[in-house]
């Protein structure tokens, strides 16, 4: 897998007429204007950013579009989570309908997770749907929300709860700007990375295991993990767009995570959402032994994998006070809904061999709780 | 054509695995439950409605839904079109997360259009995609917006420039209700009936000629008119779900209408979309006829036909002063997009072969305008 390795990948998701390339390499940014301009029939476009990311890219971004010839304005908004709102919402559309992008122009997200999410539903929405395209700004972003499709903001009643999915046009990572993440910000994108091994890659997450230093030092083993990853999550969409079936697959650590978000009461100083995959993949592995799915040995080389990278994977690495496992499992079910004392998790019999099990007993969860988080 | 005319009528919209029924006919409203029941795996719903409505059959409904087993709770939003605007949106997807409406459940729009649109939008962003049910009070939502899927709000920019396309899962038009219309508005509606005919039926405007009084008083040819006009949509929307291409037939008449309903600044008092769309037809004859597409006679039997149901025909009927063509003109481009000085028209070549034209010079239709509407 490490044999062959170029400066540039180029992934293809693959939904018949909707289908699109995620380019990733070095230096894309500032060839954005070659490659939109050879791909988009009209010359606007509406770029959306936060002011995290505007003073290190959005130069470079406008420069090299104005250099392809296509006319852009530039709007940034706040940096952080707070930022997937209505009221963030609405002069995005304003700025999109402002500028005049009609069918053949395109609107541009700028940014990572939380700006790549509010601008795809505004471009969802804005004349019953633009054209869009990803430029993802964190490694989270590369290898997980800018592919597939999925838009949206909060609600008071609970996270990306208001929505559409509306594929982009084009998705543009450029590897380079990963350098100026912090180490924690990267790490917690790689948890997305080593999902997708734990998934249904096995050879991949034994690759990774070999060679995470290099994925985290840059060049070409960190453009390898994040081309693998796209192609893992374009194989995905491409199988089950709207989210009917295998899709939840993607979700292996996110029931634990999320209840461990909502319980962290989404304080990024305590956790970030891939820390939290990280914390619930190891967990998910550990029920899956309890309930003798897998074997231990499974779990606990899931965990030395995560620790070795940095990532936390116990409750307890957690700061500060987590409520009762009642609590937690009350999280739980509101974000799976338990039908007769069932419900839905992915579970494993193996590295790379999950799977969706819909007759989990919420009972069961709770006991695994209360033992791996005494009061 | 009229020999055959049921109580009660059923349109199917075909659209793959999102086909759904139209039900039409009088107490509809009162079986709600019954039939929603029989379609819906959930047993909740939120509805949508307003302050017009709600009165009259809010009651019936909710009454018909509880006794079906269906749990249902109500928003009653103020009436008219300022509705459709991100103030109400707001409010209505919070509405249907707080009635925990999920997955198996559904959001009912019970009222015009204008609760149609709102609510269909709604609808289809909250967990990006809920099932919908259209409850259509008017002659025009039945006839027209409520069949197709199109739905949003109006921005500052412009009406409808925000929203997605999402199909409802059944369509019930309670034509009971439409006794409780003005004549007014059930004029306005009856122009898109009309529309249908003019598109590509000329045996049903030949029929609509000689039974729109039938029509007015109620009872089985209403139900048959509406039931046409449905089906005519539904085989457009079949063809051309998002409008690529032959879905542009149903705007014979909207652009000259909305140009004029912009004139008017959107004052109900002036002019209601219908009698736009009225004056538009008549006007998309007569410029036909102009450029040799089509002969005056058709123009003019248009004419006597929606005149004669109490139709505004003529720019000279909307009350009050309009603008001089120039600025007509300025409505029209901003409407459609100019390229090269040409246009995209629905023109006609007769009574029932109407077409979409795309390079219709925007000089022959500023020398139309000036024409029918001297200074």
């Amino acid at each position: 897998m490490s044999q062959m390795i170029p400066a540039e990948r180029s992934v293809r998701v693959n939904l018949g007429d909707r289908s699109y390339d995620i380019l990733i390499g070095p230096g894309l940014i500032a060839e954005a204007g070659r490659e939109i301009a050879a791909r988009l029939k009209g010359r606007r476009v509406a770029v959306i950013t936060d002011e995290n990311v505007a003073p290190r890219y959005l130069e470079t971004l406008m420069a090299s579009l104005a250099q392809s010839g296509i006319e852009a304005v530039s709007l940034v908004l706040p940096a952080g989570e707070k930022t997937k709102s209505f009221d963030c919402l609405i002069p995005v559309c304003d700025a999109i309908l402002g500028a005049r992008i009609e069918r053949n122009d395109a609107v541009i997200a700028l940014g990572g997770g939380v700006i790549g999410d509010l601008t795809g539903f505004a471009a969802g929405i804005v004349r019953r749907g633009s054209r869009f395209i990803q430029i993802p700004t964190s490694l989270l972003a590369q290898v997980d929300s800018s592919v597939g499709g999925k838009t949206g903001i909060n609600s008071p009643h609970g996270k990306n709860l208001i929505g559409v999915f509306h594929q982009p046009d084009l998705v543009l990572a450029d590897t380079g700007v990963l350098d100026t993440l912090s180490q924690r910000e990267f790490r917690a994108g790689y948890a997305e990375v080593a999902k997708y091994g734990l998934i249904d890659k096995p050879e991949f997450f034994h690759w990774l295991e070999q060679n995470w230093q290099a994925v985290f030092a840059g060049g070409g083993a960190r453009i390898e993990a994040i081309a693998v990853s796209c192609q893992a999550k374009a194989d995905v969409v491409a199988a089950d767009e709207r989210e009917n079936g295998l899709r939840a697959l993607l979700n292996l650590g996110h029931t634990f995570g999320h209840a461990l978000e909502a319980a962290t009461e989404y304080d990024s100083h305590r956790l970030v959402h891939g820390e939290g995959v990280a914390v619930g993949m190891v967990l998910a592995y550990e029920f899956s032994a309890r309930m003798n799915l897998a074997s231990p040995d499974d779990a606990r080389r899931v965990e030395a994998h995560l620790r070795a990278v940095g990532l936390p994977t116990r409750m307890a690495d957690i700061p500060g006070m987590l409520p009762p496992a009642e609590r937690l499992m009350e999280a739980i079910a509101q974000d799976k809904k338990v039908k007769g004392g069932k419900l839905t998790f992915i579970l494993t019999r193996g590295i790379g061999h999950s799977f969706v099990a819909d007759d989990v007993p919420a009972s069961e969860v709770l006991s695994f709780l209360k033992e791996k988080h005494p009061q």
